[in-house]
């Protein structure tokens, strides 16, 4: 990752050629951003990924037909309303809200993406929305993209933003995004809302190469509540505004250091996700090491960052290893039971599967961290995966027993 | 299901042959009892079913060896220690419980198995559990069912026993049980601790055969908290005291009827585990009906009965059947989206997977009850299935905060 440099207080208006427009349309409550328009001043290609969900939303559906052409301009989202499980009025809704957004972009209507986010089963207010997108279309400038960020939130408690820089063919590149996602947090494919912007050029095949890369290696590896939502959707536009030379192969070395640049962006904002769990207090993450395959190490990582016994035992701040182990136990990853190390911080909790006589102080204090990081060693092979995910709490019950009002 | 019938304060001794003793060994605070015997005054066919998690605790091992026989006659089980990941000390401690049971009983150490359920990775204290053994086999009797039933609980609030009678071949059959599970409860085979009793004459592969068969409709289709433990076990004891032909082929209508009376039983101690499930305020039950296949519409009703959102919002009695819909939608279930209806109760809440305008009053009321039912119509097949669990409260996280202390 060397030559990839963070730029502080960086979002999804950083890269050059990109612009953000907000609303207050009145869909959610207390008179704050709703609804983000966020525009290339030039076509870029475009790719995402979306929910696996088989209800899909109806923003999901339309921006999987506009992305078809590998090319767009813009992408208008709302929060408050998930526009999921609405048929065909829903449709129609989603088609209106790229309609609009066309219009005050200057675009076509299938240049413009659209996501959704907030309630399921409830219609759009039209009426709201197209004022909003108009408003939106009217303060269009860089300076917005922090407010974007702010505009696509529902539970979260903070905006998530995150930019990086890095060289390529002595051209400066840089990559922003923002992103949505505190809850229905579940690796599934891409989870939540999260729009990436770059002013690299790169061809729309190797762009979506790339980019299933870095949601394998972040997004994919989170976990807040263990729900996969209907409107999951991770946006990359790549206006080539940067003027390296495009790429087009992906066993460049452009490539990689692309891909690597993106999966970095994608890995603080779903560190950022985790971390913002609903009624999170802990951020919490969990490396397994010397797996046979990746494929076991993730699916290890994931099973404990998950459980629901290991979330609380961290809220508690109490050193229950044996449930780490059994999460680890019914994952379906393969290991030797024998064999497994667990640590909790630098304590060393277990050893070849069986209880270790620990310090219970030291491991107090790796608990009472605000990040808790359990290291698994399953010493058979060389693979390792690292998930994300939080504690569970009381204010998870409480944000959850009553969303809709 | 006709001809069977439910016996009043019936349990493990129900059946003819059986006894049971207790001891308040020490392993549990405050001079609870925390160990019983259960004897057959004969060998019975037996057989069990085991957790899928592939850290096994050490009675795990030690049952499976000593069943490969298919013949026992008495189970020896702790509260308070789970005796799991406790590597080679463990077991032979796991052994040393089943010779002192042996010894108190009057048999061989093969012919009797262990359970143990607790905090995982500490070791059992074998002089208290030696004493305990001791206690148990000085006051073995039919009327001490009941107090086993106390002794293996452990946050359980409530102890758990059924029993059935039906007639075969002019002789009366029971079977009785008790169960314990409150926490770490998640469909992936038996979820638990559970002991079944009967005084059917039935052979082991056949026995084995309608356990299997009960524990798919029961114990594998609840959840309390996504987590299958290290310590799940199922067993059934049948001692042929109630001298029916012996049950030796599974095409009988003898074998059937064993096998619907069987599941009853199953199913009871289920419902009785996710009404008591840790911290729960209410039972959910959630069929899916019309599916194409059984698996289908089980995939189905376990992904909801075990999602965080769903459970929250049936302890916040917040309608919001968009989490029922996303449940399903993630569960790898085979439907068409655009065909399902969800009801609370009698209810209509959502009609060929779009919302509908319900009355929000007759949906809490249904909500506020202690048992909530939920049912998803796939308009499509001929296969149903039912799942249940309960509520996420306040309670689930502060008794797993600090479970250990």
């Amino acid at each position: 990752m060397m030559n990839i440099k963070t730029i502080e207080k960086g979002g999804v208006t950083t890269p050059q050629g990109f612009i953000a427009g907000v609303a207050k349309s009145g869909i959610k409550k207390m008179g704050r951003y709703d609804l983000a328009l966020l525009l290339s001043q030039v076509p870029a290609s475009a790719v995402a990924v979306f929910t696996t969900n088989k209800f899909q939303a109806a923003p999901v559906v339309l921006s999987k037909r506009h992305l078809q052409s590998g090319v767009c301009k813009g992408v208008v989202v709302n929060s408050g309303c998930a526009n999921a499980c609405t048929g065909e009025k829903g449709y129609q809704d989603a088609v209106s809200m790229a309609i609009a957004a066309a219009e005050v972009s200057g675009c076509s209507t299938e240049e413009i993406v659209t996501a959704s986010t907030g309630v399921i089963g409830v219609h759009l207010p039209m009426e709201k929305i197209i004022g909003g997108i108009k408003e939106a279309g009217a303060n269009l400038t860089a300076a917005n993209g922090h407010l974007a960020a702010q505009a696509i939130m529902t539970t979260d408690t903070f905006p998530k933003e995150t930019a990086v820089q890095f060289e390529l063919d002595g051209k400066t590149i840089n990559i922003g995004a923002m992103a949505k996602g505190s809850g229905m947090i579940h690796p599934n494919m891409a989870t939540m809302l999260a729009f990436i912007t770059t002013d690299a050029a790169i061809a729309p095949a190797v762009l979506q190469k790339a980019l299933n890369w870095a949601n394998k290696e972040s997004f994919a590896m989170i976990s807040v509540d263990g729900d996969t939502s209907t409107n999951d959707s991770l946006f990359v536009l790549a206006n080539g505004l940067a003027e390296n030379a495009k790429i087009e192969e992906d066993n460049s070395t452009a490539y990689h250091t692309f891909r690597d640049a993106l999966t970095e962006v994608c890995l603080n904002l779903a560190k950022m996700i985790a971390k913002d769990g609903e009624g999170a207090t802990k951020l919490l993450e969990v490396r397994v090491i010397n797996a046979v395959s990746w494929e076991d190490a993730a699916r290890g990582a994931k099973s404990i960052v998950a459980s629901s016994l290991v979330k609380t035992a961290a809220f508690g701040e109490d050193a229950n290893w044996g449930r780490i182990i059994c999460a680890l136990g019914y994952s379906g990853a393969e290991f030797v039971p024998e064999l497994v190390d667990v640590y909790l911080g630098d304590v060393k909790v277990a050893e070849n599967g069986c209880g270790l006589d620990f310090d219970e102080d030291r491991a107090a204090e790796v608990l009472n961290k605000d990040a808790v990081v359990i290291k698994v060693d399953l010493q058979q092979g060389e693979y390792e995966a690292t998930a994300w995910g939080c504690d569970l709490t009381y204010d998870y019950v409480k944000i959850n027993g009553d969303y809709r009002t």
